[in-house]
This record gives structure tokens, sequence and C-alpha cells, in this order.
């Protein structure tokens, strides 16, 4: 049997973890993971409370309209979710593989909890890897001219896919506002560098010119502003003077595809609540 | 206003976290950290609750009698602390400074929320070191034939300084079971390895003799079987061929000092639960 | 152009980094990159001095017998290898894929500067993988029974096939002493934990069992002695009380997969010298 | 006996390798550590070659004179340094303890092969830590008006005391292009950020601001533009939604600390060359 996830946010106060535990001990469910958080300079209290729906007194289609009163008493806003339930994933790539690789072999392993139903590309590269996959593989080329209508077409077609989340595996096409808007907080890009430093092109090449000990990858909610979204995870590793800009890039690609697949983990399970430009990550 | 911190592990079942967070809700009081834990495989509940006194309706001193039934009901083992009452440390030092010094120096500058109320040592090397931080500093010297009496005399001052906490920093005497009885599940020692690996006497020469890329520490409760205790926190630092023994020592030495503080922080602010051999640490 | 790399062992003494500068030079050549290392304890010599042979005035073929007189004058254990002569590898699996999928993706994309030449496999589940990659897959199912005879089979296809590097990657079978006699120093194992904790069978579970907050993973060169041959990477990850044994595997996969790779670099760009049980790795 | 250390930079071409290792061994001298680098895209060798004085044949004082006729032929700059010649370090501190007690105790130790001569402060708060290290204390405060004449002062009495080192740790005053000059690459700050990022002001607000998932310190020379100079070392640790500025403050202080040591350390022990506005660091 799956579990629900209830993510709330609402101003802080006091009664808030006793109404929810509450709530869900009241209908005979056992929680069984619970986690808070306050910004006590914002007074905003968030929370994940993941419960069993075995047992449960309250039909799962029904929990939502249930918990509502629940969440208006104490103001609250409030997403629910269930763990059977797998995100369906738009992947947009580009020419570099790794990142298309390893997130189809994740989700072919089952590892990911998610299924990428269309890979999306300016070039036709990739089309064996994602047939080997099973994955459709749709190839949209962009010029300069066409921008705008392809992006419109890739829209269309995570519409007609019924896409729950857009994945830029460094797919290197800037969206437009109505693209971003479209999927507000729901498209993860991999940026190439330990955001802020090294925003926009280049960032490897940046990164050696600075001489920097240590490089980064950063996976965010793609926003308006380039790199500037909301940062769900990043790590970083070791270089030296002895690592050209091709070993910044060879380095980085392995940042690149586990940064990526992790930030996609923690959203396909419900961990991440985003407020201002910042997340709440529940690990 | 400090805050109320309760520590319970119990048998898990629903309602537990209903059960806590309504008893400080019905209260008036405020929870401002919550985090639970449970072991699926042997069916245990931990949880940290910290909540304001500010506005909370029961006496300080009349929490714990106040809370009891509901632990009764749910069969719950718990601690009560108070985020004002700092941890009273006797520090057992040999001859290495590092991480005697550092330990100092945080009580003083307060960053550790804590005092060191004496500095024990078999050697008087440091007693100026503790002088200076205005720390009483008692010279128990030991040979092979003393060492039960010392001991003993080791831990009527610990009692008569009414120790809440024994940090072993780089303590190089083996505790007798007695000891760690007295103050069992008190006791934080720093193991210079990255446990299990490398137990026991000349850890980093066993270390460059296994010609391991990566060295580690280890902060631990103290038990009867040496190294083998719950471990706290660990940390690790890249080595490499060029690394003799004395740079594993010197890499390490940062190590202990950082690995230490975290534990001894994260066991005076009520953080971590033991339970068989291990720990659940509350960050 | 490729250039030459000589890896060097001997006993220390002056004039050694003199000897193999000036034989370069002599001949006009021009080195790109030159470490070297001293044991101080034991007295030995390393070198890797890589230098173009663009416009060096000796035959390639016969840069081997020039070099002859100084490694003999200097008591010198060489070997000269080429940057254009790519590994042969032979891949041995099991059922687990990531690494499989990792090694061969690189292997496509160029990254890895050596080329799978089959892989060979106790179970059939990954045919397609290797066909979709070109690469021939061989199945060699074994029983308790057929184990040695299974094993001639495996090491007559390595040789029929003329492999240089045997990779096991997460491939659980245990190899006889012939075996690792027939490619002493030129089989490249992952174990799943941070050697020398946790040898042997399910090292995530022991580590889940000992409360350990951070695991690991350990490419080495596979000996006689289960998980003890030398170390040429180790790479460690963080975990939790949180962390049930299914997330230390998740978490350790990323890992295996990383450092395998890396130490499958290091091997075939000459990198690695090995001397009693420990490595030298010039980066 | 010491040894002697060759740091030498100059274009690159064949020979230079062979050139200085003749050099040492003509002489009858003993290579014990040696490495290069070249810049590729700049066409740089650098080295660093330490030797044993015993059994050299050329006297200390004349060592540089002796190489002269080669550092000529190959239009090398080169310096020369021993290794028993203590850095002689003036440690600019203000009220932030924990960079001045760490670089103190080191020092005592002996840990750091340096000698800190004297402390200088716009405070009064640490002359009690300076004295208990038997370090004088040079108290001059400033303010908006008397800056100028404050930094003539503090300069004045680094040369006075001859300073090599000066390490500004955690010292909050801007220092002038004049202070910068006299001290050209001998001015080792600790910038609380992961360089580039954060530049200025309040870094561990700034990171909070952007909500990043790591934080990270710098160690890099001084020079006329802030926060710019050559970067020597830097190290990060991992940050969560859970951590307030006041943690990062905290969490930051233990990575400064010991970025700060190895950074003195690498510069102390003559592994750090500067060109443009990068370091090539030989560890």
């Amino acid at each position: 049997m799956p579990n629900a996830v209830l993510l709330i946010s609402c101003p802080d106060r006091p009664g808030l973890v006793a109404a929810v535990a509450s709530f869900v001990a009241d209908h005979g469910g056992n929680i069984v993971h619970a986690e808070q958080h306050v910004d006590a300079a914002l007074n905003v209290f968030f929370q994940r409370v993941e419960f069993e729906l075995e047992g449960f007194g309250v039909e799962r289609q029904a929990i939502a309209r249930a918990f509502a009163p629940v969440a208006e008493r104490h103001g609250m806003t409030f997403d629910l979710r269930f763990t059977d339930t797998h995100a369906r994933i738009g992947l947009l790539a580009s020419r570099e593989p790794h990142c298309l690789v390893d997130v189809l072999a994740r989700t072919r392993s089952g590892d990911l909890g998610a299924e990428v139903v269309a890979v999306i590309s300016n070039h036709d590269t990739h089309a064996d890897l994602a047939a080997f996959y099973g994955v459709p593989y749709v190839h949209l080329p962009v010029t300069a001219q066409t921008k705008p209508q392809q992006e419109s077409d890739v829209i269309a077609r995570l519409r007609s896919l019924d896409v729950d989340l857009v994945v830029l595996a460094r797919y290197m096409q800037i969206l437009s506002p109505a693209f971003i808007d479209a999927y507000r907080h729901r498209i993860i890009n991999i940026h190439h560098s330990f955001l802020p430093a090294f925003v926009g092109a280049k960032p490897y090449h940046q990164a050696h010119g600075r001489g920097v000990k240590i490089i980064g990858v950063t996976a965010h909610y793609a926003t308006e502003d380039l790199d500037q979204g909301p940062i769900i995870e990043q790590d970083v590793v070791r270089v030296s003077h002895r690592d050209a800009v091709a070993d910044l890039v060879r380095k980085g690609r392995d940042l690149e595809t586990v940064v990526l697949a992790r930030a996609i983990r923690l959203h396909v399970e419900h961990r991440v609540l985003i407020y201002g430009n910042k997340t709440v990550v529940f690990t």
C-alpha cells in the first residue's frame, strides 16, 4: 500500500504540528515521516508529513477535502500527493549524452521512481539511445529564426504527453518567460557551475580563468532570470593547476550526472518546498 | 527565555506524534523544532521536540510530571532538558594539545554551549594553557602500577565537580569497565581512524601500511569494547602516496579537532539518542 | 602525434631524475609531464615521464632498446607505453547494471581512452545493453559444480580477445588464484565499502549494522586475498540514521560507478605503479 | 641537514627538466622532490625542485650564483630557499579570535614551520592571548580619519620586524594599494566565501539569501582588487535550510581556520608559484 504525502506551508504559530498530527491520528493513520522547518526571520512554517494509507479511515480521493478545514483554520497552503504516482518526465537534451544516458538508465532500473515519457532534442544525435530505452524521441531542430515556433512545439508536445516535470539535461537553449510560466517550479536545470559563481555560458572556462581550486554544479528550478532560480542541490570536486579546461569538463560531467539525479529524486518524492527564491529540502 | 527539549523513544504505533504535539499545544506551547525517526526493522520510534518555555502553561520544574501520563500511555522513555543548562565537561587530556586548545577556545568564545570545569591529565604539560583559559588543571600521573588508583582519583574528581560529560581529548589511557559504567553514554572519545577500520593503537601507521587513499576520524561514546561504541560523527580527508605517516598525523589532527567539537555540540544540545550500538543524531 | 610514457622504479640514489631527463633531452625530446616519488622508508624511487614522440630522435619501436642502458646503469625496472594504444578491456558483470552501463557509455563517448572488447557475464540479463553499444556479450552461466570450468572458459575468452585489463563491474564471483595470476595487476575490482572496513559479503548491511556516518567504496587490484589488494582509488558519501540499507545501496551505487571509472582511467593512462601492497598514483 | 628549494618559471622548451636535474646531479646532490607543470596555453614551464644540502658540492650561499648560468641559458626566473629558514609572520587580526588562536597554537606546537613575530590589531581584545603565546601584541586602533596614518604605522611595524609574510586573520580592514605593493604576493587573506561567489562584505548573509546548499572559504593573495587575488586554497561544507546565518558563520569558522592554516603552510614551504592571477600549488 502506498503512502500519502502532505506538503504544507503557512504562517508559524502554536499548534500546527498538533493539528496535522491529530488529523492523521484521528482517522487512524500512522505517520512514517514528519519533518518541519520554521523560517524564524519570515515566520513561515513548512512541513512534510508522510502517512500510511493502509488503515487510514478516509478514501484516498477524499483526503484533500477532509483536510481542507484544518488547512483553512490555520491558513495553510498544502499539496497532497501519493507515493505510487510516478512523475511523468519530459527530458530536454542537446548533444551531450551523459545526463541523458544516466536518467534513462536509472528509470529503467527503477531507481528513480519516475518515468521518462519523451526525450525532446534540437539534435537527432541520441534517437538510438532513446529507442533502446523504449522512450519516444522527438527531434525539434531550432535556429535563431525558428526559436519561438520550436519552443511552442516543445511546449505543445509536453502538454500532449501530460508531463509533470521538465528536466533540462544539459539542454543548451534559454527558455522564454512563457515556457517558464507554463511549468513554473516544475523545470529542473543542471548548471555546470557552483552558483552563484560563473553564471551563463562556458562556466568551466570561467572557472579555469579564475584559478579556483574547487569546481561545482548546481541543480535548480529554472526561472525567468538565467541561473538565478531556487537551488535544489549542489556538489563540488577538487581541481588543481594540472587540470586544463577539458579536465574540468570531464570532472564536472560526473557531478552533473549525480547532482541532477539527486534533484529529480528529491522533487519526485515531494521533498522540496519552494519559497521566495529558496528551497526547503526534506531529505 | 530558554526552550525545553524532549527526547523520546518507544515502540512505534499510530498517534505518537499527535500525542506529544497535543501535549505541547494543550498547554499553549510553541514547537520550534520537531524531528522523528522510525527504525522500521526494530519498530522503534525516536523523537526530539524543542518547544518554547515562554507562554507554556506549566512551570519548568513541573513539566516532566505533567508529561509522565502521556509517556506512560504510550510506553515512552523520555528525557527532559532545557537549553539554558550548559553541560559541565570534564576534559581528559594527554600530551597532544590540539583538541584541548580547541575545546577550551570554543568554550571561551561561547561557541559550544558548554563549560569545561576541569582539565584532567596524566601529564603536567598543559597546566599553563588551562590556567590561561581559567580552568582548573588536575595533574594525576599514572603508571602501570598506579593505574587503578589513578582512575579512581579521576572518577572521584569528576564526581566532586558534578561533571555531566567526559570528553577524551586524545587521552591515551584505556578506561576500565567501572569507569565506563559510571559515565555510561556520557563519555565521548575521538578515535583517529575511520572506524571500524584501524581499531586500536597507531591507526595512522595502520592506514599508511594499508595504502588507503582517504583517512578519517570518529567521535563515539566509549564502551567496554575498545573503539566499538556508538558512533556520533565521522569525517575524512584525502591522502596520497606522497603522505608519510607524519603527514597523516598532521592532516588527521585537523579532523580530530573539528569532529570532536561537532560531537560535543550534538551531545550538549541534546541531539543524540543511543539505541543498541548506534545513534540517532537529529541535526 | 602521441606521447611516450615511461614508468620507472628502482632503488633511490642521486642522479636518477637527471639520467632520465637527459635521455629524453639528448634525443631532442620534450617532457610534458614528469612526476617522481621516493618512498623514504623503503628507499625506492618511482617516476612517470611523459614526452612527445614528435621530434624525438629515436623510432617508437626502438625507444625501449635505447633506454635499456640507462635503466641497467641505475638498476631501473621500466615499462614503456604510448598514449595512442588504447587498453582492451574485458568487462565481467553480473546482474547489477550501473557500472556496466557507465563504462560502456564512457567508452562510446570516447571519455575513457579504452575499448571494451567483450562483456562476459554469468547472467544473460544485459545482452541487449552490450548489443546497443556494439560490444560482444559472452554468457557463461556458473553453478557451484561448473565453477572451475566456467572460469577456464572466461580466461580462454579473455585470452582469445587479447585483453589488457579485466574489470570486475560488480562481478559477484570470487576468482581463483590461477585467474589472479594470469592477469596479475591487471584486474580491477570495485568493492562497495571503504576498505579495509567491511571486507567480504554485504558490506552495506555491515555498515548499517555498525551505524557509521559515512560509507565508501574502493577500487583495487584483485589479489589472492579477498579485498586486500593494492588500493587505486576510494571515495565516500555521508549517511545518517534515516538511511536504511536500501538507501546505502542506492547512494553507494553512484560512488561505485564514479570510482571504478576513475580507477580504470588512471590505469589505462599508465598513472599507477604498484609496489608491495600499495600504489603510487600520479594524477 | 636542511634542503634547498628551487622555484623556477620560464618559457617552455625541451631540456628544462634535464638542465635543472643535471645541475643538481653534477654537484653530487640528491633530489628528494621535483614537480613540474606546463601551462600549455601560455607555454610556461613551472618547477619546484627540492634537493639535499648534505653532500652537495656548493656552499649554501654560493648556490644561487652557481645556478645563475643555467637560469640565464633557459630564460628562467628562479627563487632559492632553504627548509630551515622559517618565515617571519606578521598576523593582522580584528575581533574574531578563531584564526588567531589557531595560528598561534600551531606555531607553538611547531606544526607550521613558521614564526609569528607580532600580532597587530585595531582592537586590544586579544592582547592576553598573544601574551600567553609569547608574541608581541601591537594595538593600533583605527578610525575613518586615522586610517592612512594607522596603515603607515602597521607597515612601519612590519618592516621593523622584518616580516616575510603578512597574514590577514579575519582582519576586517581594506588595505590600500601602497600596502599591497609593499608586500606584493606576501599577503595572505582568508575570505569567508567560495570565491568568486559572494565577494565583499557579509558573505554568509549573501549565501543565506541566495539559498546555496554548500558554503566555502578561500585563502588568496591580497591584491588591489578586493577578493580578486590569486587563489591558494579553498574548501567547502554542506548547509541546509535549517542553517540560519549564525549557523553558516559557525560552520564557516572551522573552514576559515583550517584553510588559512593550509595556505600559510603551502606558502612557507615554498609550494606556491604565482602567474597572472592564478597559482601553481605543488602539494
